[in-house]
């Protein structure tokens, strides 16, 4: 399995890049920030593998010494985590009012992160590079894709204390009756469409069942 | 992506291995082919790659002739396609009674199919290698695959026709309304269990939807 699990992303950013910076008390620069991931975009964008990456190497293509990218981020990982987010959008925000809408906000970041992964290669092939790599991914897992699953789950507690999903299906299964469609959609039958208007019509047709109203 | 779309297999098996026999009208001994096929399979657990595997090797370890393995199936893709076979349980067989109960029989099959790939390593690796190769894949989803959706649909069909399922959902996105979440969970979350009974309620919760009935 690779390239996978990442499409459960549903919540928001975390700021693991910043924890070493802030523990020394420095400021730090937007655009020595920016240089440094950008640098990294460049050398993946050249054909350069994740795993092959050195923070050295990063670093002289960046124009930067080793030290500057430490005190950014604590390791290759934790500067990884965040080229990935540079390339993705940032996560739903569930505005919090309307539970049906707010399920359709989750379910239409699938949708997009799905569509920017058939249309970008970059991405793709970070991903999938990322997935392959078990520690990578372990830590895209608790800091990313953790917050946004709690941010769906948020969600659906809301629907079920307000009366507005039935309260007799598991909070696990609920976020999968929902998400399990865009996600095999998204990914594992890539050859159909996602198309505008999916995620309402999922949200919908879950929300009211599929045998007839009496 | 990798050992992932093989979860959509919804139907049965067709006979692509028996096409070459048929066409020389020979008489096939299922000794031979039983023995052909399993020493595929002991290769395999050695830890021979499905890539790496040649007809002539594994004739050698089933102690027959390399053109009594042609005669039974036309290239390795084929005899391949009848080694996953052999792992995998038959696919599932509705009986074409109730609409829920063969939907629940389709999804009860990928239950069982994610399970048995958590516990058989070798299923694991057979089917992960198949996957990587293109060609092969390519066979396994049209042979194989396609035949399963295709039962999927048949289902679906008929629900609509006798109105228990609702006719303003298009073919696909209904298949995927049932299928996604046990998919999700069987594949893209593995840490999540495959409990008995989940079949059912995943069925019987998409059926009736999530929004409380009045």
């Amino acid at each position: 399995m690779s390239d996978v699990a990442d499409m459960t992303d549903m919540g928001d950013r975390t700021d693991l890049g910043c924890a070493a910076a802030k523990v020394r008390g420095r400021p730090r620069s937007p655009a020595a920030d920016a240089a440094i991931i950008e640098a990294a975009l460049r050398l993946l964008e050249e054909g350069a593998t994740v795993d092959g990456l050195s923070i050295e190497r990063i670093a002289r293509e960046a124009g930067v010494g080793k030290a500057t990218v430490y005190r950014r981020w604590p390791g290759k990982d934790a500067l990884m985590l965040e080229v990935l987010r540079s390339l993705e959008e940032s996560g739903p925000e569930p505005a919090g009012i309307s539970v049906r809408d707010d399920i359709v906000t989750v379910l239409e970041f699938m949708r997009r992160r799905g569509l920017a992964k058939r249309n970008s290669a970059l991405l793709r092939s970070v991903v999938t590079q990322m997935h392959a790599n078990r520690e990578l991914w372990r830590a895209y897992e608790e800091n990313v894709i953790a917050a946004r699953r709690a941010s769906l789950y948020e969600v659906l507690r809301r629907g079920v204390e307000r009366g507005e999903i039935r309260g007799d299906v598991d909070l696990e299964l609920l976020g999968e009756l929902f998400t399990g469609p865009m996600l095999t959609r998204a990914i594992l039958h890539e050859w159909r469409e996602l198309p505008e208007g999916l995620a309402e019509r999922i949200v919908d047709t879950v929300l009211e069942g599929v045998s007839p109203r009496g």
